[in-house]
């Protein structure tokens, strides 16, 4: 193989309750890459559109996990690698996680894969690291492996795939406005009440319940984040009317994604998902804010190829 | 119905990472209880073998269930209750509940099966209240589901009922000493670093996929207590060694029963059972400390009709 142009999809992480532990990709948003191999050895980008990204390889999420690959994987090719970003950065959907995910799954195609998909979420870990300042897993395992992921552990790296319910939807809605991931991490308390932490993680265990046991009820009710959801709603304009309009239209639960200020709902069928997206969108149209909005399938797939040869 | 004999199972509550959230019942430990319609209305304790516990109902956890049912259930009749404790109070095995829920399935028996296992589950939490202090569920609905429980929410209460792998069995040791249930909680830290939150849940998240996916390595990987085990254990004698002898026989983890002083661990079949259950009591032998040993299958149905008539 010569050539692969994929397709990354955009993620959501922080699932409510699972917060730096659980992730999901999206059907329909996303970045467009491709691969090539060139005579010249070394990793060139050669075309960046949808957002201003560097060209540097070593400061691009893509560029700094093709170089970590070659230099594992020494090849007598080069690949020169084009990103056109489906949506854009700092929206809380994982970006980067799309861009070093897509680089990790494409150099590997044109490598002859000889990396599993636990080895790729290390490299585009990587990426995560050069762009967002730490080597977080949730957003680019989402990527790769597609559907609901846990992110087990990091020391060793286990990511779990987890089943996803085939009515679940999803409706998210992205603020035009900034969220700076230094104030997204400052607000985050360093303790927390064992308390509340027995009430997250029982709602996690509900959460993965539901997902394996299609139970939606269970899954609606294990949606809520008594730690992180409250200190950074306040980042993002509105939260409170979103989701309290998301959930009167029938969600079965919303929160950030990332560290926003992208809010996301998740729904039970394409009928709730439409009513979710017009009650969310008649909401922000009334606070003067641009904003853009998506819906979506969950994507079980993970990274696609849409051409090779 | 006039008479009813059952079985109600011993339970491990806190398993490892799901503290105050995860419980399973013992298939061969627990209590034998009878349940006797008569003239005489009011709850009466007419015997009490295998253990000194009080014939006063109202101080009764077995008693005090029964009340409350009566209370709102009126009927006719009264009833006449025979407790033969299968196992000691005091050892983490969930003795109080294995009373509480027996006299919550029994009385409903007696009753017609007015209640829910639910609503059991809530009767079942008031002899929890009143012998142990505090009206926890995991133990009772352990006890009454059967299998591993998810006690996802108290307000309301939210019982999941999870999967048991067919190969899952049990060792446990009981060491004969005595840990304060004060002395237990007071070791218990209020608050606690987020980044051990989110360990301990994605841990949470991993044994739950577990039983879920019959995935015995996720299983033995995630059954670890980065929060409460450390503090607990100190109460127990030997912790460290019996663990640890366990994890090296085979053991896919160990951990403490309830807040002790009984160490279970888990295993993949029989035979590795076995191996793990001589590891353990050659490991207890040598400290000169009197013990008592279990191996069982898990209890899957929880409470069981022995006679009825």
């Amino acid at each position: 193989m010569n050539y692969i142009k994929i397709f990354a999809p955009a993620t959501v992480a922080n699932v409510s309750c699972g917060f730096d532990s659980l992730g999901f990709a999206i059907d329909n948003v996303g970045d467009t890459m491709t691969f090539e191999k060139t005579k010249e050895k070394g990793v060139r980008i050669t075309a960046i559109t949808g957002a201003e990204l560097p060209f540097d390889v070593t400061k691009n999420a893509a560029g700094v996990v093709a170089l970590a690959m070659l230099k594992k994987h020494p090849v007598d090719f080069g690949i020169t690698i084009s990103i056109h970003k489906g949506y854009a950065p700092g929206s809380g959907l994982g970006s980067s996680a799309a861009s070093a995910g897509g680089a990790a799954f494409g150099v590997n195609a044109l490598l002859g894969n000889p990396f599993s998909n636990l080895a790729l979420t290390q490299f585009a870990m990587l990426g995560e690291e050069a762009t967002c300042g730490s080597p977080i897993a949730d957003n680019v395992s989402a990527a790769i492996y597609g559907g609901f992921v846990l992110v087990r552990s990091y020391t060793p790296l286990d990511i779990v795939s987890l089943p996803v319910p085939s009515e679940l939807r999803l409706v998210a809605i992205h603020p035009q406005v900034e969220v700076k991931t230094k104030d997204a991490r400052d607000v985050l308390p360093k303790e927390i009440p064992l308390k509340s932490a027995v009430t997250q993680w029982a709602n996690v265990g509900g959460l993965i319940s539901g997902l394996y046991s299609d139970n939606y009820e269970l899954i609606s009710n294990s949606l809520t984040d008594i730690i992180v959801e409250p200190v950074r709603k306040k980042l993002i304009p509105h939260f409170d009317s979103v989701k309290k309009a998301a959930i009167e239209a029938g969600a079965l639960g919303a929160g950030i994604s990332g560290s926003g200020p992208t809010i996301f709902a998740l729904c039970r069928g394409n009928e709730v998902a439409k009513e979710v997206y017009k009650a969310i969108k008649e909401t922000y149209q009334e606070t003067g804010i641009d904003f853009h909005m998506i819906q979506s399938e969950i994507n079980t797939q993970g990274i696609q190829i849409l051409e090779q040869n």
